[in-house]
Formats: C-alpha cells, sequence, structure tokens
C-alpha cells in the first residue's frame, strides 16, 4: 500500500511573502509525494509561547507518524540549536528555543537530536532563513521515513529549552488566568482550562470576571445567549473561552491578550 | 487507475488561527490521499448569504464527484441539523442553514440526507467545532466512496432550510439591485447579472447609476477605459461589475455591499 | 515510478475571494495528480515588477519540470499576449507584460510560445479571468508532460514584453539603492546585491543610509544587535536588507517601497 507523507507547517511567516512557498519547494524536492498541510502562519512574529501553545493543540488531529515542522526562529544565525524529535508518534522539527515545551512538560517526546548533518542541509546556507536552508530538507527526509539519529547527536530531552507557560491559580473558590488568544471571530481564549473547574459541579453557580465584565455560568451554545450578548463556554482545545454570539467578544470587552480572567465559585 | 479524492473547504476561520488545518488533519485521518483544496476562509463571520453565493459560483469548475466541506456554522452546538447532499453529481457537507439555498433552488439536490451517525464522527465533541468533530470525518468517508445513505436519515429536500438571496428587479426601462460583494480588487458585484441584461441588445445604451456615480455603458475590458477610471463590466461570475481601471472602485465610490445600483436602458 | 507534477501559483488574488480556488479546480479537473503550491497571492494589485522579483527568486527551490502559473495581469481582456516559456528546466505560464523579464535578462528561456489553441481553453471564456479560463488549464496539460508547441505560435523571446527593474548604481565610494520590498516582519528588502557589495573585503568598513537612518557594518545574524535596534544583513534572497532585531524595521524607519538606500564604503 501507499504510504501517505505528510508534513504540517506551522510559522510566524504570514502569507504575503514567498516563504511558505520556497519552504514546500524545498521539501517537494526531496519528498516529492508529501501532502503539505498548513496550521497556521499567523503566528505573532516572535512569538514561541503562541507557536508552542498552537503546535500541541493540533498534532494530534494528524495521524501517527506525521512530520510537524516549526519554524518560529528569531535566534536565526545564532547558536541555538536546531531539534529533531519523536513525541508520542509523531515527529517534529524546529528551533530549541521552547517551542515544543508542552511536550517536554509532559514527558511525550521518545527521541530527540540536534540537526549537525549538512548532508542533509542546502548547500548554500543563508544566516536569516533556515527554515529553507536546513529545516525543510530535513524534515523532508524524515517524512521519506529516515531515522531520526542520522540527523546528528543525540541530545536528552532535559536539556533541550523550555519556556514559561503560565497554569492557572487557584486560591479558595476563585481561579485566575488570563487571556492567551483572541482568535479570527474575536472569542478570547483563556488559560483555565476544563481540569480546572472539574471539581465545580455546578456549572451555573459560577461568574467569570474580564475587564469590567461580568458573565454568569457557562453557556453550552453560542446561541444561548441573545444576539450579541457575552458568555463564557469551552472551546475546542477545552479552554474557557469568552465570546460574543454572532459579535466579536474581544471588541466589546475591549481587552485581549494578557488581560486577567477570574473564575469565583459558590458551589 | 487511481481514483482522485478531492475534498474543497470553504469558511468563515480566517488563516490566522490553526482551525483549517485541524479539520484538513481529521479528513487525512480518515482520507490519507485527499486532494485538499480552500475556496475562501475569508466569508465574513456568519456571512450563510456569502458563503452560500461562493460555494455556488465554484463547484462546478471541480472534476465531478468532488466533496464540498462548507462550514458557517454561527448555530454549531444548538439543535440545528448538519446535511450531506448530493447534488448536480458533487457532494456537499454542511450545516441546515441556508447555505446550499442556491442548489434547492434550482432543482439540483440528488440525494439529501442529515448527519446522525456517531460512529462517523470523532470520539469526543465539542460543542464550538463541529466542522472538526463531525463534518471533516463524514466529508473524509464520502470522498473515499462511503455511500450518502450511511451518514444518517433521509430528508426531503424541501424541508432544507432556505435564506433569501434577492434577485433584481425589473420595472420599465430600469433594472435595480446591489452591491452584493467587494473584492480583494475593490471591484464590487452586483446582484444584477448577464441574464437580466440580456434583452437589451445594445451594450451602450444603458447607464449605470451607483451611489453618486453615473456609468454609461459596458465595457469589454478593465483597460477599455482610462487608468483610475470607473467601468462596468460583466464580471467571471456572470454578474454586472463595477470596477476601476489599475484602481480601486469601492474606495473610488466610496460604497460597499448592500448599496443598490440602478441600470437605466434607452433601447 | 510515480511521476510528480507541480505547479505553483503567484498571483495577485488576494486569499479573500474564491478566485484562487477555482484556478486549482480548473487545473485538477485536467491534471487529476497535480501537487498544488500558492508562492503567493498577495502580491500587489498589478504590481508586475512584484510579481516578476517573488518568481524569479522562488522557482528554483523547486524540483526542474515544475510549471510555474502567475496571474498578474490588469491587460486581461486586451489585446495583451500570453505565454508559455520553458526557462532553465522549469515551465512558466503567464500574461507577456514584462512578469518573464528577469528570465529574458539573464537568457534563461529555452522555448517560447504564445497561447492560441482554443482547444485547451474552457469552453467559456470571461472577459475578466484568463488565469482560470486559459491559463490554469493550459498549465495543467503542460504539467502532464503536453509539449509546448502545442498552445500556439512560436515566438522570440527578444519579441517579449520586458520591464525595467532597476539595479543599483555604484559612484566612487557609494552605492546607491531602493526599498522594493517591505516583508511581513517588517524586514526592507533593498536593490543592493551581495554582488554590489563583493569587492568590499571589510564589511564592518561601510554604513548604510536609509531615509534618516544611518547603520554601520554588516551583522552577521539579527540577534547580532540589541533588541529592537536597526541592522544591515544579507538576506535569504542575496540583498541588502534592513532590519530590526526582533521588532518591526519599516515601522522603525518609518519609511517603505521606493525609499533611496545608500551604501559608502572606506575600504
Amino acid at each position: 500500500m501507499l504510504k501517505q507523507h505528510i508534513i504540517t507547517l506551522t510559522t510566524d511567516f504570514g502569507l504575503t511573502d514567498e516563504f511558505v512557498g520556497v519552504m514546500k519547494g524545498v521539501i517537494l524536492s526531496h519528498a516529492p509525494a508529501t501532502t503539505l498541510i498548513d496550521i497556521s502562519h499567523a503566528i505573532p512574529p516572535q512569538d514561541i509561547r503562541e507557536g508552542a501553545r498552537t503546535l500541541f493543540t493540533s498534532y494530534h488531529y494528524f495521524p501517527v507518524g506525521t512530520v510537524h515542522l516549526i519554524v518560529i526562529d528569531p535566534g536565526v544565525g545564532t547558536s541555538r540549536k536546531l531539534l529533531a524529535l519523536q513525541a508520542d508518534n509523531h515527529f517534529f522539527v524546529g528551533p530549541d528555543n521552547g517551542v515544543f515545551t508542552p511536550f517536554l512538560q509532559h514527558d511525550l517526546v521518545q527521541q530527540s537530536f540536534t540537526l549537525e548533518n549538512r548532508d542533509l542541509f542546502l548547500a548554500d546556507i543563508s544566516t536569516t532563513f533556515h527554515g529553507r536552508d536546513i529545516m525543510a530538507p530535513v524534515a523532508a527526509r524524515i517524512s521519506m521515513g529516515m531515522e531520526l539519529h542520522h540527523v546528528g547527536s543525540s541530545i536528552h530531552p532535559s536539556q533541550c529549552c523550555q519556556i514559561d507557560l503560565p497554569a492557572a491559580k487557584h486560591r479558595g473558590n476563585r481561579i485566575s488566568g488570563h487571556v492567551i488568544h483572541v482568535d479570527h471571530f474575536g472569542n478570547l481564549r483563556t488559560s483555565i482550562t476544563t481540569e480546572d473547574l472539574a471539581t465545580i459541579h455546578n456549572k451555573t453557580e459560577l461568574s467569570i470576571q474580564c475587564g469590567k465584565h461580568f458573565i454568569q455560568g457557562l453557556s453550552s451554545s453560542y446561541d444561548a445567549v441573545p444576539e450579541g450578548r457575552l458568555l463564557a463556554i469551552f472551546d475546542s482545545r477545552k479552554h474557557l473561552e469568552i465570546a460574543a454570539n454572532r459579535g466579536n467578544g474581544a471588541r466589546i470587552l475591549e481587552c485581549g491578550v494578557g488581560e486577567e480572567v477570574i473564575v469565583t465559585h459558590y458551589s
């Protein structure tokens, strides 16, 4: 049976320039039958934290064995390492700057290597675009079945760079977190998860404060409140989300990433 | 011979978040060799009308048998139905909220079912993202050749939701319509079609009013008027379009979707 | 072995409308197993110069034999010609308006024909979208292995349209050029190339002026200067680039495309 090779791409490159296209050209030059899927190219420039979160909440919707290439690389051209990992039976290629933090924190890494084998890179390596010159051709070879140890030296997961991804804080009947992402619809994702609220059995007996606004209880659909009104709901990533029914929550709340969110419960 | 499976995607998700990427991951998990083509992810949020028009003017450029997945779904999580249709020998999956109105109006629907077979859905169904959890895995199976009746119960086309898509109005020597879309170039598509103007034999003997501007006659190319000047032309969807040669018509006219457009003819 | 067909797309269509999607539908209707790769759809409307540069710096990252479709076509519907070329062992389809200038200037064109064979076009040809109606179906056939001469008449490369793509000017110890592109990160690409600076052996002994700002010497990585500070570097296209470390150079400089850039060297 024909094995299907998949490589996903997550970058902060945007889609206005040719950067994503030429990375795909390099991949197809080494792995002609690969299916290339964009996860997002709108990670805010240099935002390693958002890149890490996006990759971690997306990868498991792809088949086991998929190669995930993540290029958010403000340190390009410096001595920062580049990594190839196997984690949770998927493969990953990206810079060693914290983009793989959730995989390291959850002990999912099965193999980890630094990219050193220049035979796998493009002949001509620029100082500003290692996504194209190093990471893309390596990801292509991994998708073709090359074993990971060919990329370079083994590195212990504990030696890989981790960044701070703050979790919600619990104190008495209050859980405090913050807005971590505003999506295309203006929905505000918070750092508070279904797990944080797991012990609260009656989801109507809580109130959520964000900016100057208070929301009472959790809704089970956007349409559960009148059009244009704010609501709180568990989003598709299992995070607490603040949204407006058929409206833009961020615009109504006049707040964005970093804003504090406090859940108070009475049960 | 290898059959080529194609699934197109039309959504209001935008391209900044991972939403489109994870839907594709789900599809590839169930239909590994599928070719995935984006029609548009920039349908204005919750704009069922624009989604319906975009899908209807695009689908027939794809091969017969293509599966078209459309996710503009403000009612997600409520009791609104989800549909799988065969129409004009293509397949369609989307919410029952009017996005299929033109297919219903033109009597093109050959088979129609509601999505009920949970064996086809993801195990874990969120309240906010049925595109990923229900519609994507069903579309994948249909593209792999699964017969439509496996998705759930039959529903008669007359029971499917339709929305109002107002056509141009004829009165004496005047045809009135409105701007229904402004494209990337600032060209204004109107609800007036080639058919509406079919009986006017001399296309120079008409004038078009939009906002405070009058345009005399129809052009056969953008370059038929001097640079920066307004013109009227039949666009690639066979609608009357108002544009500016190498300029942005919407900016010059200072008007957008909803603006009235009146054609007066003298023949 | 299965030959892999690749078609790249470069347009000024943007991604909000269905234009790119329907071109892909037409291609897949004639070449079902084609891999379709977007280079960019954000070429500024009607900007033939930027389209020409983007295509020329991107194509060679794709495998030999790739078909590159470029649709920046303000003259659509007029008598401007459409071309199919073989150059540097790749294939190209696009309007004869200068988008192929760098290939012509570098004498890379191996075969050149004008598109005339209506049997290859869609049956119904609009006046505003020849990318869909003419160029896409022709590109599809070329990717399937059709020999180029089937598209129409031979045209000598010297008869193809060329546009002015101004190079940097050298005078004494000064090299003057200008900003030709601002990328997604706010990095400013200039018309000054590595070749222009090849004779300057000590890259610290030069200063770069752009707007009211002066930058001393060339950096070998973005991180070589403190965060937020301006630097000059050779970019991934081998052009002199002005950027800010983890910041937006264009915003700091308050300048964009067209701004003069002067390099003064002391060696």
